[in-house]
């Protein structure tokens, strides 16, 4: 199973063969793989350089360690995420370490390093599905986060399944067509709402 | 100049290859260029796809046009930005176009779209420094931004120049090592805190 964007412009074969699964292949991660893709999500951008994203990982072979994190999912996520063979909760700090004050940019980081983790990912034919479907004080509460740490989203990360063997619901997202707002509708220029010249 | 990353995991030569800089090559990006980084940013992944990313986009070239966007970075920022031959501003949508509700991923999905218009950008020998550094109510003011969004990067787009031929001050910026905390401080497992057996 794989699904291509379809886009206007040439853009890197790792950005049009991303995609977020429902459905993963009954197959493990190896950790040489993991490691990898937090050393991808390690090496983003950040304002200050602060590095404010955590991640907390369990396979599914653990099985307490599993079952702790699925439960900081949402239920309509845990539904499809209980089969992927990693999930991981992204926790990003809200302040600065060197001096306390808010970081406004945390959330915005934590995504860099997210989609680096991402096309690391896809360049090892895994797929990540990120939600933000979780339930923050619930993983406070199993992992014991720290008040000016949150949680933030979830990552299911594994190699794509077979949506024939899925049910039905699942089956279905899995093979709709990809779909996207033309560059005209998000790429202005002088004027908000008006396409940029240089883009479109 | 080029300064690639160190590390501890192998990664793609895209994300070890990506860095900020602060001195652009005097060289213009071409027009089919920049819709592919914008492309790229198209494709990302978003909660519930909403593609909460805008963006306003001025090349140096366009003079009126680039002054008004070079207005809303922070004076520190305009130093060395005014030099970049394009300037984006990333703005999200507050809220969820179909049901008008907050959407609280929208800063964290304007990084995934700003991450793959940054890899498509150094699969094209572009650089991409992102600011947190903006005047939001600035680029409000400037471009009537709707109260539903908000203004919140700046990216400088070009070639990479050479560190030797700018102020001091900006040579040794391009010229420092790349540093990041080990995995161990941030991928974690069944404690937080504590260093993931997955990752290490």
């Amino acid at each position: 199973m794989s699904k291509h964007a379809t886009p206007d412009h040439p853009i890197h074969e790792l950005l049009s063969k991303r995609w977020s699964p429902y459905v993963f292949a009954d197959r493990p991660v190896a950790p040489a793989d993991l490691n990898s893709l937090f050393e991808a999500a390690r090496w983003a951008a950040s304002s200050y350089n602060e590095q404010p994203w955590r991640f907390i990982v369990a396979a599914r072979g653990q099985d307490a360690a599993f079952k702790k994190l699925l439960g900081c999912l949402v239920e309509a996520n845990q539904a499809w995420a209980r089969q992927a063979p990693v999930l991981a909760l992204g926790v990003f700090a809200r302040t600065f370490q060197r001096n306390g004050k808010p970081n406004k940019a945390a959330a915005h980081d934590l995504g860099l390093a997210a989609a680096s983790l991402t096309f690391e990912a896809t360049a090892r034919g895994l797929c990540v599905h990120q939600m933000i479907g979780i339930d923050p004080e619930q993983a406070r509460a199993a992992y014991s986060i720290p008040e000016d740490h949150e949680a933030f989203t979830a990552l299911a990360i594994g190699y794509p399944g077979d949506p024939a063997q899925a049910p039905e619901a699942l089956r279905g997202r899995d093979t709709a067509p990809r779909a996207r707002k033309p560059l005209a509708e998000f790429v202005f220029g002088e004027s908000w709402g008006v396409a940029a010249d240089l883009a479109r």
